[in-house]
């Protein structure tokens, strides 16, 4: 790794919305312009609109995130409005040197996309659009080291996890060779991206399932650090923070962790939790605030203050009982009642209709972040199973894990290292 | 109707983005600031959160579309980025009064959320936002007027759409006696919507069938006027516009027209078509705009200007060609093909993961308003089913039309008309 990159979410700052395209494409050096003349590189076409009727391309159109850099986007970026998750399997007979080509193809396509520009060939999916915070996240399976040659470099994190009492796990929508998170704020560039990276997959590996979520749209809110659930639960504020001291080695590898291609990496643990969603709205808000222990209104701590108090988990009321209910979720899941363990959650909701018992199909696409699922997921997940409020509501459906390698300098590709190495 | 109501598309002008919440609280009287109040009634929360960090609350999630006038909302109300499709069949047994009852609490909500505000008891997914221009639209299957012993008010519009030979239609998702469009901009402000309006429902309707559609976000392009569909084509550019002399009467039906309880109405169209993608994205750049007749980066037609330059169906080229093909979807299509039957095309892309064969599920939820399906979807689906170059990469895959009465003034509810007549 040879580039420097600042996290993620100072470097995806949006240009100060309102400014039209053309004063910004005047000011190069600002924060933003980065991301607007990569969003202009989008095609001829969106110059030739503008010309035709100028308009403001707003921050959301014009943000680009860097592709190149220590760590791959899609981890600490703001969350994005649509997310798409992917899982390929190797095509039998794909062996390392097809999945070096692919991983290559892969990250060539990503970086363009990226920077709003489009590939040869391209479907014109996104014409006009600039990048819109694209971000393309690749990752690893189990079963990949096996197929692709390189079993000696199989990570022992990557250990299946263990089976849970409540999971009803889907094996056709779970675990994969190979995965892909992608993320917009447009939904015709997130789809571009889909289709483009599929494109590229071939004959080398094949698609063996799909996800697609949301989250709330910039500008949706006042509120700009965190988003809701399809619970109505604000979601992510007790989140490692990258300006935590212990951020950097919870969330990504450490460099003297083996192997030593995953340095600077981090694992992907997703799970597609269904929301009972019926039987949860029929509890009382006072309820729900205490299955999970914070106010669903501003997401405060039932032991009092504001979203962002610290959670006081030994405070009792004037009746001696605990603030925090012994089974509330934030108990149970708090990095103090699992010996430290903590992850980065970055969800999206999902909703895909409804099921045939007439329930909703939808929920989150929990995607928990660390630099060890033994000291991140799976502790917290063994707790929640045996004693979480809120699992009486959930039903994990699918489930995976992935190494997810390093960013990589210009010249180089995601999973070079591993697959060169 | 006692209201007028200016086209939605002049009312749901969101305030210049880039100002603050606060400023845009102290300006009565401009264009979005009834959004904005509206939007800042969500709930306590978002002030609270306001008052903890002030945050811009922009317009996406500040613009209001107003619930009661002369048309129902989510016709001529500019693309939203999110949509819902609903179709329900009453309860056996559900009455007249039943079914106004569930009209009189649909229309309550309908019109709460669109200003903003939460219905009692409500599950709070829409909290801290602003209502982001959503639309609730409620219309009238041929099924429905029996049932709800209102069959001598059947409109002969409502006349089962003919069978087209490239047909493949899936009756579970096809039909339905009761049908809600739900849009907005943002996602969870979407979602919220179709869970509360599902709750009001209650003993009274089932669902039947649900689809998820998503257009392009507010500010993601330079572009304002037109959306692209997933075959990366502009797609609206030659919709009848609300400044033509003839829209009223093309889209609207007229007073005259029969059943009284109409008039001002419209007939909605909706087809799911799926695109055969991979086959599409097989043709060059060049073949695809043979087939539909106008240039993907811009729209422009194949006879010559932009994308606003009139299509000249008969221009010939150099060598005596048509420009635009015999069989290109523009010209088989157009009103200049079929007697001037026209539609207004208001619909959504879908994209619901991969089927079983590995093909995109993915497509366009395609919604066609007009005065009389008679003159406007069925003659020219007619005519495309014949001999239209598009068609061989689409699949119509679910239909269904439905009376969509106008809108209704504060204190009534729509349908009222139909429903008390
Ligand atoms: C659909 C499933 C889930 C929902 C709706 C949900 C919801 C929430 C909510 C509302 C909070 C409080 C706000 C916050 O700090 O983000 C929270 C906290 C948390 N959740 Fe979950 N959660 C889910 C699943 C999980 C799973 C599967 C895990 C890990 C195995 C987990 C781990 C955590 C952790 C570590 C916290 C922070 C606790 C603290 O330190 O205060 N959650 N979750
Ligand atoms: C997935 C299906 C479809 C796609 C991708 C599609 C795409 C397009 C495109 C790209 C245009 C040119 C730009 C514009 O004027 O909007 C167009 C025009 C048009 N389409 Fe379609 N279309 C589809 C289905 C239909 C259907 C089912 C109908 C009606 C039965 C229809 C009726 C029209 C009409 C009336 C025009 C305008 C023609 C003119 O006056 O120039 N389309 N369509």
């Amino acid at each position: 790794m040879t580039t420097e990159q600042a996290p993620s979410s100072t470097t995806a700052q949006p240009p100060p919305s309102g400014i039209s395209r053309r004063r910004l494409l005047g000011s190069a050096g600002a924060a933003g312009a980065a991301g607007l003349v990569a969003g202009g590189a989008a095609g001829a076409y969106a110059s030739e609109a503008a010309r035709e009727a100028p308009a403001p391309l707003s921050s959301l159109g014009a943000t680009a995130v860097p592709f190149h850099g220590r760590r791959q986007a899609g981890i600490t970026t703001p969350l994005q409005a649509h997310g798409h998750l992917l899982a390929f399997d190797l095509a039998p007979g794909a062996n390392r040197k097809a999945a070096a080509a692919l991983l290559r193809r892969w990250s060539r396509t990503a970086k363009e996309l990226m920077a709003g520009e489009a590939p040869p060939d391209d479907t014109g999916i996104a014409l006009d659009a600039g990048p819109s915070s694209l971000t393309v996240t690749f990752g690893f399976g189990r079963t990949f080291f096996g197929k692709a040659g390189v079993g000696d470099q199989l990570p022992e994190a990557l250990a299946p996890l263990p089976d849970f009492v409540s999971d009803a796990l889907d094996p056709k929508r779970s675990n994969g060779d190979l995965w892909i998170q992608i993320a917009a704020n447009d939904a015709l560039v997130a789809f571009h991206a889909l289709r483009a990276l599929q494109r590229d997959a071939a004959d080398t590996a094949r698609p063996r399932w799909q996800m697609n979520g949301f989250n709330r749209s910039p500008g949706a809110t006042a509120r700009p650090m965190t988003t809701r659930n399809l619970m109505g639960q604000i979601d992510g504020t007790n989140n490692p923070k990258p300006s935590d001291d212990d951020f950097e080695r919870r969330i990504f590898v450490p460099e003297r962790v083996e192997p030593a291609w995953m340095a600077g990496g981090s694992y992907a643990v997703v799970r597609r939790v269904r929301m009972l969603l019926d039987s949860w709205d029929h509890l009382s808000p006072e309820r729900q605030e205490k299955v999970v222990g914070r106010r669903k209104s501003d997401g405060a701590p039932l032991s009092g203050g504001t979203e962002s108090t610290p959670v006081q988990l030994d405070k009792v009321d004037e009746n001696g009982a605990l603030a925090i209910a012994g089974a509330a979720h934030v108990r149970v899941a708090a990095p103090a009642s699992n010996q430290g363990a903590a992850m980065l959650r970055r969800p999206f909701s999902y909703h895909d209709g409804f099921r045939d018992d007439g329930a909703p199909d939808a929920g989150l696409l929990f995607i928990a972040w660390q630099a060890d699922p033994m000291k991140g997921f799976v502790p917290v997940q063994r707790k929640l199973d045996l004693g979480d409020d809120l699992s009486r509501f959930l039903r994990h459906e699918a489930s995976a894990l992935f190494a997810v390698p390093p960013g990589c300098a210009p010249g180089e590709y995601v999973g070079q290292a591993l697959l060169e190495g």
